[in-house]
């Protein structure tokens, strides 16, 4: 790998993507995705005693589908990075337990997606391991009740509110591979705005949003017309349009070459989801079922795949604060020899 | 880096550890390493207005310590590495909130600071990055409240239950300098042996320990002699002693060239800390302010540093679920020539 500036860098010997898959829940196998999902629940608690463990199961029927579709048995991965929203991590850590992969736990919240596929692209890009997968999920119900409300109780939800999606993810990585590849990454750095409203995390993350790309495109000397498409993930359809004023304002129209998995995951008007998806599957999610096909496909060869966090808790909110946000980059394309970024 | 067997690489272009640094709590500065820290907290609150702040106040400490003994400001870091037991690991997101350094959140328990030197080293090591940092922390005020009772409760401890450490600790490393070296890593797995007392950790920690020390010198084809020292943090006392059977019972005495942080940091009969120190904080005080620098005064060559930690959250012990772990062990020596790893 080879540092460019001081946040990105360039993943040279390019890993490839050698399989992905995601589950899904009953309310996102109706979305405009309905079609793409490898699994879709017929009820979201899985058959299990909580929500909680729902989410594991979820989590673990991604990752062995994402084995199954790569011909491999998890004993032939080196490293697995993941992570959820839950406190400690628990919908990650009980679905990896009995797995026995080598497991670097991750908290990036709903940028985990994107952080997964960095820590486990250095391992490989720098020949630590072989192959290596990314993880991550989020379950609506487990969310609402740790971070709102108990389900029962009938919160009512403000406008900006997003819906946390019951999804998770899983990608894995090979060092070598026809591809889709992961060409370089640009790390955020935490950054608020000092939005406190726990309703409102698109308005919340987008600047992280707008910072790491704005980083990504002056340390490697781009323009947003390098890529296909540049997708956050996930602002919703508030923090997607704070995303493109933001922009607007550098004089850069990002015009439809910029999209966000919020928005993308859910048909809002007809779902009822309000400001959008959220939740780490959510790019999880639309990453698996519609960019990696599109890439494989051929109909996108440069990817900009931005996972967006909000780092808060309950408690912070409680405690007055405002919520500190982050936004990691992936760069993926489909040609290994495309030289728009050295 | 080169991959060894499944779980273990090489770091073949060895990380330098330019500089550490820790701070702790009042107690902790009371104990057996009263003179080794770099910061002693008068008053565990370091004046701000909830245990949480004062956790991320420690951590902004053992952060800029490290920088300043360095020679380094944050602009000089192309990452930070970092996590906490708290909740979204809020501890880590607030402390790094205004520091501008590219951050990727780690989520290990009590094996954050190995796990945060095995990413970070793969970073450097890969050449993605040229200083990078490894950070964590815990607090016992906001521990206890979070995991256990409020403190005004005055609830019972019991015989097994360890004292979360108030410490935060802080490593950087440079692509090259004059050592200590991160020479090689063996990334755990999750084990679960079955315990379901939340108040045991060390008994739930001492088999993930067993397993990823016996896999290390496996792969690598070692000794317990090729070390100076086996570390373990935190397992206490009893998890200390359940290491020891289990490498006894494998005809394998560890003598002393084995310890444990969670031993290290108080002393247990004149403090009062029952089965010995706990939480992320532990093992990273106990490295920087002693193993760090007996490497650097020569008193240890070879040094197997081994983060322990429970993956449980009181969610999953509500829900009678037994407790996952996880120990990620780190070579560390002080002659990068040194060919006993290869």
């Amino acid at each position: 790998m080879q540092l460019r500036r001081r946040q990105s860098f360039v993943f040279t010997s390019a890993p490839s993507i050698r399989s992905w898959a995601c589950a899904v829940g009953k309310k996102e196998g109706k979305g405009p995705l309905k079609n793409d999902f490898d699994l879709v629940l017929s009820d979201d608690q899985a058959g299990e005693p909580s929500w909680e463990k729902a989410e594991s199961a979820l989590q673990k029927m991604a990752l062995e589908r994402a084995l199954s579709k790569g011909g491999l048995t998890a004993d032939d991965l080196n490293l697995i990075c993941g992570g959820d929203l839950l406190n400690q991590c628990i919908g990650t850590s009980y679905a990896m337990r009995d797995m026995r992969i080598p497991f670097l736990g991750l908290y990036g919240a709903c940028s985990t997606m994107a952080e997964s596929l960095i820590v486990s692209g250095m391992a490989i890009s720098g020949g630590a391991v072989k192959k290596a997968a990314g993880i991550t999920s989020s379950h609506f119900a487990s969310a609402e009740r740790q971070y709102r409300f108990p389900l029962v109780y009938g919160g009512q939800r403000t406008p900006t509110a997003q819906w946390t999606a019951t999804a998770s993810g899983c990608v894995i990585l090979e060092q070598d591979g026809p591809g889709p590849y992961l060409r370089a990454a640009t790390v955020g750095c935490i950054t608020d705005w000092g939005i406190t409203d726990a309703n409102n995390m698109g308005a919340a993350m987008a600047p992280a949003a707008y910072q790491t790309i704005r980083t990504h495109l002056e340390e490697f000397n781009l323009t947003p017309e390098d890529y296909d498409l540049i997708v956050t993930g996930d602002l919703g359809y508030l923090g997607r349009s704070v995303v493109q004023d933001l922009f607007a304002k550098d004089g850069l129209n990002l015009d439809d070459r910029y999209d966000d998995c919020g928005t993308l995951l859910f048909d809002a008007a007809r779902q009822d989801v309000h400001a959008g998806a959220s939740g780490c599957g959510c790019s999880a999610a639309v990453l698996c079922a519609k960019l990696l096909p599109m890439m494989k496909e051929g109909k996108l060869r440069r990817l900009l795949f931005c996972g967006t966090g909000a780092l808060l808790s309950p408690l912070t909110t409680q405690q007055g604060e405002s919520v500190p946000a982050i936004c990691h980059a992936v760069s993926i394309c489909t040609n290994k020899e495309d030289t728009w970024i050295t």
